[in-house]
């Protein structure tokens, strides 16, 4: 049954973005709870029609960011983080999304080879436990021939050299008795696979045993590649106790460097994967590892500490009238009215406080006193005599207004500023335990409009 | 710098899956742990870089349809279940597939306008708050005039009748006292709804408070639409305690209808939603509610109770050569060789359990008796007598072979399917504490062949 006049569909085909402004605080920036993310204006219909997309598109993509940056606290400067969740991502558009986000929040690269195409995320990854159970012997390897790095010289027959290299290790070093015969189809594959990349040999070494297979395969072939010019990259543990194994494949890779007189052998790169999370990581930092990189999917791209933003888009004034949508949970009461929104700096150069005001107050100024209040707490409210002010929302879509629109930085650089951002908070603003809660605030005389429109529309209860 | 030969990017353009066969569970199908949703056979290359798509389209999809199915499973079959979750999906795309996939789950209906259009899902949701907050008073109401449901006669001013109908609730009835001054703008809002979709009047009642304001505000609104020949379909409730809320407003509701005798308005529809999953609704249920039906967004699209699904995608057979892929934990340890798949159906028509047999061996037989074994416990195992054999995995894509393909059907008809499948199941598989597990089973030649395999590629360790 129709309930819809063929004037509204009429409507819907006339409209666009012309007379819409949007507002934004720019991709990268650490935001905070309650300063509105967006401004929107114009006509109320166009603008209610843009409340799903928005949603939809920035929900995610904060959450994911921010999630990404979590694990970059918690892992250290010094590792590497790949982003690994495609495949457990929700479809193929998630994963995209996840990807570009995670790498926004300062992860180093992607196995998404998509995603890397689409906004040149460094690729990373593996091949697959499938690359080595399909390989059955070393007789499957037909072409054995590698020249050398350099184009100097030509081994004819890498596969041999290889197998001495494994019988060397087995049989003429410390490590004699570690282990005893490894998966032939893992050598194979090994091999198979260095004869393609031998400037990019990062071998998976749990399909079989990690420490009696894996990881002496890998090390025969990276000692033949070391022979021929060519330096391995190292291995990925892709299960098991991935803080025991890590210690004890470092080891092993200590004792070649050793035995064999190979320099740098020991501090061969190593791939945790398999799980990991921002509470994995910590609980592996607490134990020791020697894990160089971290490969995170599942946990990653769905956000399992918080597996949504809620993010809300609410009406806060139309035709000058300022709006306020209460609920009985004070935290869903919404700030009114068309606002500027504030970030002071103190002279530590670390942020202070975030500040909201009405559209027509004066901005806060340098080195003058303000006063700072909890939007809804009478008592919590302090003075502010910022070093450095910055207005937060700036405008990237002035529609027909004469306004000067930002210009929308590439991914790499949001990439940046978002580092740079985190590392700008004051630490104790960013421990992971009973963080100091960063403020935000609202100006004397929004405070006393909210609350008088507060009282103004929440109807009177009667205790019965 | 390259890692690779042109030859490849050449070799990339040139592959199709003209030579790969796909084979599949039929969607909607209930499905168990260890047995293969799909079968992949063709060129190990080709089918390797099939392996992050597939998983990508199968993981989230089976996991939002297991959620949906789930949430109804717990709201009973008499409830309308609407999927709320655009926003808090990953991505425009994301909430698509979540959208297709609650459907097919069970799911009546979408928020998603979007999916209802590419997919024919049936499209439900209420105006929004913003549009309740975005009206000031009655006199923005410029358009009063109404015309009755059978076009028999027109009311000039229906905001006059909605005012009457208010006053008449408020001081003429049994509720006089229960409530005083609604929202002036709420009813405005509610109004005009009603004046744009006289058919479709579901008004979202908690803006200001639901018991002083929205519900009574509604009832004028549905009262007034009533003289003029229009059913009012009801109430959404978005916050604050729905258990509660709900009983108080069909007590309203009651009230009213005995006050003005109006036959069946205490049947009217009352919606629900605020963060609702499986266990609120568990909970509403033991409580005791009114609610009709429920707007399920964020823990339906995210998964709450588990966010992903791990399904691999794992070499089994290559050159006519079993693979297996072993672990130290039993559960990840794959099932080796190309196999057929079965389902046996005992007497009562409920499945019994599932079977897995190597490619050549004889099907089960209905009425013959068969050894199933647990694939990996040597001392579960059981016979069995089927009254029915389904074979699970039919082929969707024949490649070269002359092998017919599977039809595709309608959404629609594999909602149909999921649902009857789902019931089909023995009732102490699907209860929601402690279910009986279903039964995943391999044929005795199978059994013995994966433990041959097993124990000839598993490396002996040795305890130090």
């Amino acid at each position: 049954m129709p309930t819809c006049e063929d004037g509204f569909f009429e409507y819907l085909s006339s409209i666009d973005c012309s007379d819409v402004e949007v507002y934004a605080i720019p991709e990268g920036y650490v935001v905070f709870p309650k300063v509105p993310l967006m401004r929107i204006e114009g006509p109320v219909a166009v603008v209610q029609l843009l409340e799903t997309p928005f949603l939809s598109l920035v929900n995610y993509a904060s959450l994911v960011t921010t999630n990404a940056a979590r694990h970059r606290l918690v892992a250290g400067k010094s590792k590497n983080l790949l982003e690994f969740g495609l495949r457990r991502a929700q479809g193929p558009d998630g994963g995209i999304s996840a990807s570009r986000y995670s790498y926004m929040g300062g992860f180093d690269a992607t196995s998404n080879v998509a995603a890397g195409r689409l906004f040149g995320i460094p690729i990373r990854g593996t091949h697959s436990h499938a690359f080595v159970s399909s390989f059955m012997g070393l007789d499957e390897i037909t072409d054995k021939a590698l020249t050398s790095s350099d184009g100097s010289n030509k081994c004819e027959d890498f596969v041999s050299l290889v197998q001495n290299w494994l019988t060397k290790i087995q049989d003429g070093s410390s490590l004699h008795g570690t282990f005893g015969e490894t998966s032939q189809s893992e050598l194979a594959a090994f091999t198979s696979y260095a004869l393609a990349f031998p400037n990019s040999f990062l071998a998976l070494v749990d399909t079989y045993d990690v420490m009696r297979s894996g990881v002496p395969n890998f090390c025969a072939v990276a000692l033949a590649l070391n022979d021929m010019g060519y330096k391995a990259v190292g291995i990925r543990l892709d299960s098991g106790d991935l803080a025991y194994l890590s210690v004890e494949t470092r080891k092993f890779f200590h004792s070649v460097e050793k035995d064999f007189g190979i320099v740098g052998f020991g501090k061969m790169n190593i791939t945790a994967s398999n799980d990991l999370n921002e509470e994995t990581i910590d609980a592996l930092n607490k134990q020791g590892h020697e894990v160089d990189a971290f490969g995170i999917g599942t946990y990653l791209v769905t956000c399992y500490a918080q597996a949504a933003l809620g993010c809300v888009f609410k009406l806060v004034e139309i035709n000058k009238q300022p709006r306020i949508k209460l609920s009985e949970d004070v935290t869903k009461v919404s700030i009114p009215c068309k606002k500027k929104c504030y970030r002071l700096y103190g002279k530590e150069g670390y942020p202070l406080v975030d500040i909201m005001t009405g559209e027509d107050e004066p901005g806060p100024k340098i080195g003058e006193r303000l006063l700072c209040r909890h939007p809804f707490n009478e008592s919590k409210r302090a003075h502010v005599v910022p070093q450095h002010v910055e207005e937060l929302l700036k405008c990237y879509w002035p529609g027909k207004s004469s306004k000067s629109r930002e210009e929308l930085p590439s991914l790499h650089e949001i990439r940046a500023r978002c580092i740079q951002h985190l590392e700008r908070m004051r630490p104790d603003h960013m421990r992971r335990l009973n963080p100091t809660p960063y403020k935000v605030s609202v100006s004397a005389k929004l405070y006393d409009f909210i609350h008088f429109l507060w009282l103004n529309e929440a109807p009177v209860g009667e205790l019965q």
